[in-house]
């Protein structure tokens, strides 16, 4: 009977076994504390990483994160099948993504502020129709926030490596041709993850080709951005918000400048959470190739990093 | 040549005319003051309303507004054909009412009131899918919001009074099926018309109904509304919020108890805008059918009131 080490939050632990159960995996052992035997883990990386050496059996690792850069360290052993959560965030982050630039649009913090003077305040609303959005990685969140954008009435662009399989991109950038990318955007979105390639992408050069009062999201990982180009374009009023969810260092040092810049707002993380009930099925998916001997889905390759 | 009286806000008539004069209609003289040679009027209502009784040469109007209720008072003529604003504003209303669902899912103002103590705020998000929201009255708008909250994975029911033709509707109500209609929903959404049978139909029965912490926006008419009904939902902290849009009297008075009720959202009848360029291009369409003697889009029947 293979056995699974469940590792997340313990809030979540009922959640996870309750689908893991409704699913009927009866040739599965679940336990919570790490043991030998131990030959599947679904878990946090934060949670499991400090516990891969001790795991002798081990054959198989589903993490509940998209992010598995801290597993990739040197000093970590690689000669397990690692598989990461995709395909589940999409929707999510479409939620985040838009819940800021409607926030926008609708002036819905001017309108509070109106409110709590008994002041009508019809100011005229701007709309997301016919801005356009540029989306810097195109994998399946970023697929899913064009087909949103794209709902909206928005024209798209995407800055992808090579790959261009999205119909809700208008127009695809490779390459040398960030900067044309970036060129009059009105929304810049990172969704990239986090790779030698992508650091500080968000620089003072793509800041300074933005449409002028432009938005620039941060769902990806907190090293693609120029902390300091991105705090000059906040205060020169070059941008008009930037919507962080991702830091250098998480959670965000209490003295950052960034907490106390006007238009600038920290979600800490929570664009797009790991719900119990997302990776449980993922990982009743995937359990069902394991021991069908089927390759699984989205296995990470240590070398390049995703 | 027909002579068009174009009556809308001075800051709009640029557009307008820009837009006009772009679509090449030679054979209409554009003027801006009233005049008794006037044949067609392109305006808000608000605006020429005083005026239809001086234009003995009048045959029809094309509202830049959808609410045109000022107009059917038996004391004004009815001798003309009158065109409202229909099919520009369901993009718009998605805009709105999704801006405020994402506010409340999305927890951003407690992030924002976490950051003005530079405080880490990872208290997971909620999401709109698996939701259901139900919409009062699927006309184009409905539609419009429907594929929307489709498009995010939610159920959606519909409450019309016969009409079915809305692919994105799960389920249809009609007549009596009201409580039916409302019981349960985790988003009450009223964008019905002001006519007699729509009164106070936001009452405390429907309010009842609602799933515990509703959300419930308004963007009909302020008439839809028992208003001490919702106000005691809002204080009892049965519905989570309430976002209105129009009021019975408008602007909002100061000193209405709505002003200052917790989880209540003024917007200020600013939901659903009329951009001179959606307008311009609904009455061009219009203009070349009239020139042509067909019948006109979006002709309201003065008995119906709609």
């Amino acid at each position: 009977l293979p056995r699974l080490l469940l590792l997340v939050k313990p809030n979540d632990i009922p959640a996870y076994l309750s689908e893991l159960k409704t699913a009927g995996l009866a040739d599965l052992e679940i336990v919570t504390t790490p043991d030998p035997s131990v030959e599947i883990i679904l878990g946090d990386p934060a949670l499991f990483r400090a516990h891969l050496r001790h795991l002798p059996a081990l054959r198989w690792v589903q993490a509940t994160w998209a992010g598995i850069e801290s597993l990739l360290d040197p000093a970590l052993r690689h000669d397990y099948i690692l598989t990461n959560a995709r395909g589940v965030f999409g929707p999510l982050m479409s939620e985040y993504v838009f819940s800021y630039l409607l926030l926008y649009e609708r002036r819905i913090l001017e309108r509070l502020e109106a409110q709590k003077h008994n002041q009508w305040a019809p100011a005229l609303t701007g709309t997301l129709r016919g801005k356009t959005i540029g989306l810097l990685g195109v994998g399946s969140i970023g697929a899913h926030v064009a087909g949103t954008a794209k709902h909206f009435g928005m024209k798209v662009r995407g800055y992808t490596r090579a790959s261009q399989g999205c119909p809700d991109i208008d127009r695809y950038y490779h390459g040398e041709a960030l900067l044309e990318f970036a060129t009059g955007l009105d929304v810049l979105v990172n969704v990239l993850p986090n790779t030698p390639a992508t650091h500080s992408i968000v620089n003072a050069d793509v800041l300074n080709s933005l449409a002028d009062q432009a938005i620039f999201i941060n769902a990806g990982r907190g090293s693609a951005v120029d902390e300091a180009a991105l705090l000059s374009a906040l205060r020169n009023k070059q941008l008009a918000a930037a919507v962080l969810d991702v830091f250098r260092e998480e959670p965000l040092p209490h003295a950052h400048p960034f907490w106390n810049t006007e238009n600038l707002f920290i979600t800490s993380h929570t664009a797009a959470p790991s719900f119990a009930q997302d990776l449980a099925r993922l990982f009743i998916e995937n359990y069902r190739l394991f021991i069908a001997k089927q390759a699984l889905k989205f296995q990470v390759n240590f070398e390049q990093g995703y």
